[in-house]
């Protein structure tokens, strides 16, 4: 195989805050003892790698670095200490290229809190490129089979709210509010949710958004730009009781829902964050919070286990992501789209191109 | 033991809002069918007491009441119904009177947030008075040989800590941060969690405070008047690693330390919020709560079976709470001290003067 | 609606260990206080039934008995205590007739561990009668319009295989085998099961069986009766790993399955008991258990919130119970059949003929 | 620091079954890229040292091997791959050298389950040699200023019985029941359920072992060599309920107390099995399981996060194990007092002589 490896390669890389971002060869990294080299088919934009190239999170970024962080791709080299995967197999590259494995949070499955961490297109070389290394152990396993470009925004998009379901302590039967439930995450969200016998009940704006999210496996859809009160109609939407939803999700890029979120969950429901409007905060009255026993937590990226258990949802087919494919030399239109909030679904794209 | 009964008693009357308080005669009232008669010896006054009395509350209290909600005492008559308590048995009225028992709410056993349920010198008359009726099911139940003034703070500020050191999910082996330990709370809350076998990170103000917390337990001091970062000191006082303690209790009365709390509390650790400052909002990031994935819950007063652990604790000798014992006729110079936050440790009342 | 009720009516009564049971006519019992009175419509027989027809369970029975624990009727009068029931609500009667409500184990919503519980059609007269007294807070609520006859047999069967599955710590995306997938609860296990997102590997003999599991939702079957090796087919069945379903649930009524589960359920996985052979015993090497971490465990019936969880499965569409109705004047025969297992699905009762 | 490192150095080598272990000069390893060199001061003895000896038990080891698993020491070189470990720090070599840390029981942090696990001291070399080489990750680390000779035994006995209190599910201020309590695992558990908070009822043979387990902490004894029914014995220990001990940890050399367990542990308690006496099964009654809902569980060693915290409590100074230290070339000796049950506490080894 190790013929085949070429020495240069395309990629996309930062090199200058807000962009544009650079189509152009690089050399083909080598990876390390406990790496894999990753021959990249395709790779999912997500909102994220818009920040990395505004540079405008309190997250300190590489200069230059190659973006990207949801790749799939196949093993095409191994470095002697890797261990469980063989050249010819299916993998991800995602958010946490690596952590050290062997911290406090390492050690109980909390990768994604490791204070050494490397994140693919923000502090190490990502998966805009047609080869890039990552570490073996962080890897997502891929079933032989799997829909390249189909499975790349699961490695984020999926694994984030997949994490976050799971995160919201919901069982089976209970309901969860997904908010921003017609935008990417949303519609994936909807669909684990379902899969993991959840009711939702969508919060989002419009009549398009409501038709799409029932499509998708919402029981009930609330309106935000014609509802009179969200509270309200949140509330009578959860079951026969009017209580509230056991769980709700706030993927929404604006500030408000973080406030209006503890009006209407369940008394002992937990209100997850998983969106980051740029600046934001999330507050509530400490009366309330109390006498009803609320819960408000963030939910970041899954770990591995996390990321294993979004695949197999997909494989399973409960999963469909729309998205479309355009080449990488291309990436540039994709991050001006997305300026202009204009895309629906999700890019994804063709290395060899 | 029914001819010893009599028709009137002596009580403290909340008529007016804001007081004073009436003491006065009142007839004894008889139990419903599934009720217990509870000739009350000792009742502790809280700091709920004069939000009663004041009426400041965003929740309707009944008016004329009697006040009252830590009351210890004897079982001298009981309701055709009740099963599981004799005449003679020691029992303990507290916040909640009783519940409805059929909601969703009591059967997760979850009976402080049943939207029926009756509140002790609140919704209805409670335990400062010679002679209570409350829900059997719901009393209290006191082992034999117990000391009734002593264990009468337990019944409504040692299960609050309790059950708040529960929701905080810290295991034993880790760090509470306890805001507001020098207090009335914080002393029974240092106790309990040692108890519980956490190490303690105390924060109040002032040195007498200082040497306080640490007699009763608790490892460091953070005193909030001298420190230059309350952040930095906890995060410093949290073991070796200076990562924060895994859970946060908040008990103070003041708004500020909701906001400081999330910038100390280790990731993945749970801020526990219980004081209820008037008005105040707890309000932290987003970003910060997402990557660390904080989470912030309040947690109200315990149910049942909390009950019965926070007076096992007790009664094997590991909770100290100290106490002043006044006259019941002596009620509203409690009230009159605890309005100039003249008060260290608990008073309690005694029924017979 | 007083004067409708009759003095008398029509039941089955457990006269004699062995039976044959009596179709009679005997006084409408009146509702105690905290109880109501229901008018049962339907109600199904459980081999449990048998059982206590038998009298040969190492528990005591009461005789004479009317029989019967998943009745589903209409409420027709209530006690004075009673709240959350009104006349004409739809509900159920339970095994748990009632529960004393204030022991250690009632409070923590374990009902059925109460020592004072007293169990329908066993300790007390069941739903084998035209009306029916039942402790208003055990009542299970049934949702206006529900289908009674259909209805009944969630209200034992239903929650007992429910229970199990909440017992077994499976989370959606796992695998469950399910023992004795083809009978009466085997086939409401894989139903709620593929409700609550798990994978279900059916375990039975034949293969009509196995084309009933398949149709329900099973993924794969394997067949007692020509398989080589048990273990080696159901580590194959579950998933790609081949590691062996996360949770097994023991329903059948032969001592055989309760060894060879713990062969193959995987390591950290959880074994349940529901299934009641008589005299069995659970029997499983200490070493593989240890370095395996195996466990397992015995699952009762539900609580009250667990039977209104799996009401809800059941209005939700998500549960058919294939089920025969005849007359309460056919009792006998239903044992008969059931004594020579000739029931395929559920026997249900309609008490007005 | 290199140059320190000789090419030669003591060890003990397991090289027949059945022994006697061979006190010989080998050379020192090289730590391979993602290991650390340890120069070991001091090395416990644990009863699995006898079985690896005896290779009797149902899994293979390697011959030769150099035995031990409960070295702590010094790291004196390291491979290029390892961080958050420097020259100079101190670590134990525990059971499990490494693991492979991709698999889906090391994403879940349950190493001990890894089916690429090795073993200190039966898959791999172990501790009892002046120089060991291991998994970096999988290192214990030890704090500065801990007391090598004590804190050797934690790294096996100490964190086995810990991590059976975790897996146990008692929560501070319940009781646990401790099965074998007078032995060398028995004592720590006594120590480390104290400091969890939880209330210790000691089960073993002889006064003297009595006297030994209530000086630990133990609140109370049961001598099943006096006792007339141990089930009757232990339930009257357990509070003032007699409902029998939340847990109960089986750390016993016999299969008796496997049988026994089950019948006074309290409805919805957990029975944990951690001894493996060779052969022996774990059994009990299938309708008191089911209807008492007990669970019984194996648990193994503990993971990293767990060593970690044992050596917390340890280094907290909590615990207190009783040792003696004798030469390495005296090693013999103490398997041979082991085959005849002479030893009281622990034998630590000083690699020095």
């Amino acid at each position: 195989m190790a013929e085949q490896i070429p020495h240069e390669q395309w990629a996309a890389v930062i090199e200058k805050d807000g962009g544009p971002i650079s189509y152009k060869k690089i050399p083909v990294p080598k990876p390390g003892h406990d790496q894999v080299l990753v021959n990249i088919k395709y790779s999912g934009v997500c909102h994220t790698d818009l920040h990395a190239l505004n540079n405008d999170w309190p997250a300190e970024r590489k200069t230059p670095v190659v973006g990207g962080h949801e790749g799939a791709g196949v093993v095409v080299a191994k470095g002697e200490l890797v261990t469980g995967l063989e050249i010819g197999d299916l993998v991800g590259i995602k958010w946490l290229n690596s952590s050290c494995l062997s911290c406090t949070f390492c050690m109980q499955s909390d990768e994604s809190l490791c204070q050494a961490a490397e994140l693919s297109g923000y502090t190490v070389d990502g998966s805009f490129q047609q080869y890039a290394a990552t570490n073996a152990a962080h890897a997502a396993r891929i079933p032989k089979g799997a829909d390249l470009a189909a499975i790349a925004p699961i490695l984020c998009a999926g694994l984030t709210v997949y994490k976050g379901l799971k995160e919201s302590n919901a069982r089976p039967g209970q309901s969860v509010a997904i908010v921003g439930a017609g935008g990417g995450l949303g519609s994936l969200a909807i669909q684990y949710a379902r899969a993991m016998g959840l009711h939702v009940i969508a919060i989002d704006g419009g009549e398009e958004k409501g038709e799409a999210c029932v499509k998708l496996g919402a029981e009930t859809y609330v309106d935000f730009t014609t509802s009179k009160s969200i509270v309200d109609d949140v509330k009578a939407a959860s079951g026969g009781d009017g209580l509230g939803p056991h769980a709700v999700l706030l993927l929404a890029p604006q500030e408000r829902p973080f406030q209006q979120a503890t009006g209407y969950v369940r008394s002992k429901g937990t209100v997850v964050c998983i969106g980051m409007p740029a600046g934001a905060r999330v507050s509530m009255p400490v009366f309330d919070t109390v006498v009803r026993m609320i819960q408000v937590k963030g939910s970041y990226v899954g770990n591995r286990q996390d990321t294993q258990e979004a695949i197999d949802f997909f494989m399973r087919g409960l999963i469909h992501a729309p998205y479309k494919v355009v080449g990488l030399s291309e990436v540039q239109s994709v991050f001006d789209l997305m300026k202009e909030n204009k895309i629906v679904g999700r890019y994804v794209l063709d290395m060899s191109r």
